[in-house]
């Protein structure tokens, strides 16, 4: 598990006063940073070799301002090519939104997924949770 | 079906070249306005009366820098008081990215899910979709 | 002058029911696409010559959720290899916030402000304010 | 002087490869949360007291998606009823980004600025540059 602290600004407060919907994908990407370390060590952009292809995102309970929020980050799923994130977000002592991002390891320059390489899916697999929240 | 353009900035590319995954949900969100406007005409927060359960995105092809995305918005479920709302991104004659959101009409002083009104429920089924892409 | 129309996201408005200071540089930037041609024609990114030096942002008054914004876009100084872009985004028939950035005509391999060719210079003549709001 | 280390998130990256300008005005407003605390301890909107009338942003340097950066925000002028906050993005040993925001001492019912308390103003004073970079 990687655990990401954020602070809210005051501007991921919508009108409701709670932390808006649109703000929680940038988030969880941010908290994604480890993972992407394992493919792209470098972080450069020119071999970049992850595509994001899918994610869904449950708001349980709202996040308010005045409290940091910690991201916390699982592999959920590894797939051949693909694997899946799983990912939620606690102010206090509650969970507030729920995450799973489908990944896909991609090579941009033949436009096709290739397969996760052994010593990376060793890797993820010490980060694998199998039951979920 | 609402159909909305919205022209990509400068800083929605990423270091890909691509509209970055974290865009979506705002321009979604924006091109769910006149929804917002059945269950609010006069968009004050005061009375807000609906809440985001979820959502989910899925990212189909990719967005680029130098063409107009035009955002089509149907409704695809209509519940008690929950509703699920289709979206599609379209860049030139190519579906992008499609999402998938719950919404809940909701009484936020009773913190209670309530009952969308049958006028609203009428106006939704005009923009009804039975099937999906 | 170039009119862009922006709708207000819900999640542009922060806690205090108007449309949060973060959101304008997005929105400037967005209505100076216009500009950007004038340079990168096919706003591709390999060549690209522009490099963003500052900006400044007024904020006169607030910017609500419930009308179109309409935002002007001029071009207030034109130097040898920087110019300066004039921004005014309007809500009704109300000024409301005022920007002024200054970009520099750029190449990226050699790390250096390049002039700006005569042709770009007497396109750019045809948006200039001499005075301003 | 207030220290805050900001993790870039991918979709801060534009295409240019570095972190687009609009990202900014984020960060120095997250940056400026223990000023915020001053007026309003309890960070909350119904009384908040602040209103942001303006800002600057010069991008002296390109910030890059590899590694942290450090906000340092700092008073750089106090008023009767509005202040300054002088704010430097660093990565690394290289300043990159300096911003400049004026905040003012505002009644929201009243609609009017006010005076900054003395106790407030103390620990502002604390925190006062004179010079700059």
């Amino acid at each position: 598990m990687y655990s990401l602290t954020v602070t809210p600004k005051f501007g991921d407060i919508d009108g409701l006063g709670h932390v808006n919907n649109t703000v929680m994908p940038g988030w969880f990407e941010q908290a994604r940073n480890p993972i992407y370390r394992y493919f792209n060590p470098e972080f450069k952009f020119d071999n970049w070799n992850l595509i994001l292809a899918r994610y869904e995102v449950d708001f349980v309970a709202q996040l308010y301002f005045d409290q940091d929020v910690e991201i916390r980050t699982f592999i959920s799923k590894i797939g051949r090519s693909s694997f899946e994130v799983h990912q939620e977000a606690w102010q206090g002592e509650k969970l507030c939104t729920k995450g799973r991002t489908v990944l896909v390891h991609f090579d941009f320059n033949e436009q096709r997924s290739v397969a996760i390489p052994d010593d990376i899916r060793v890797t993820m697999a010490e980060h694998l949770v199998s039951g979920e929240n």
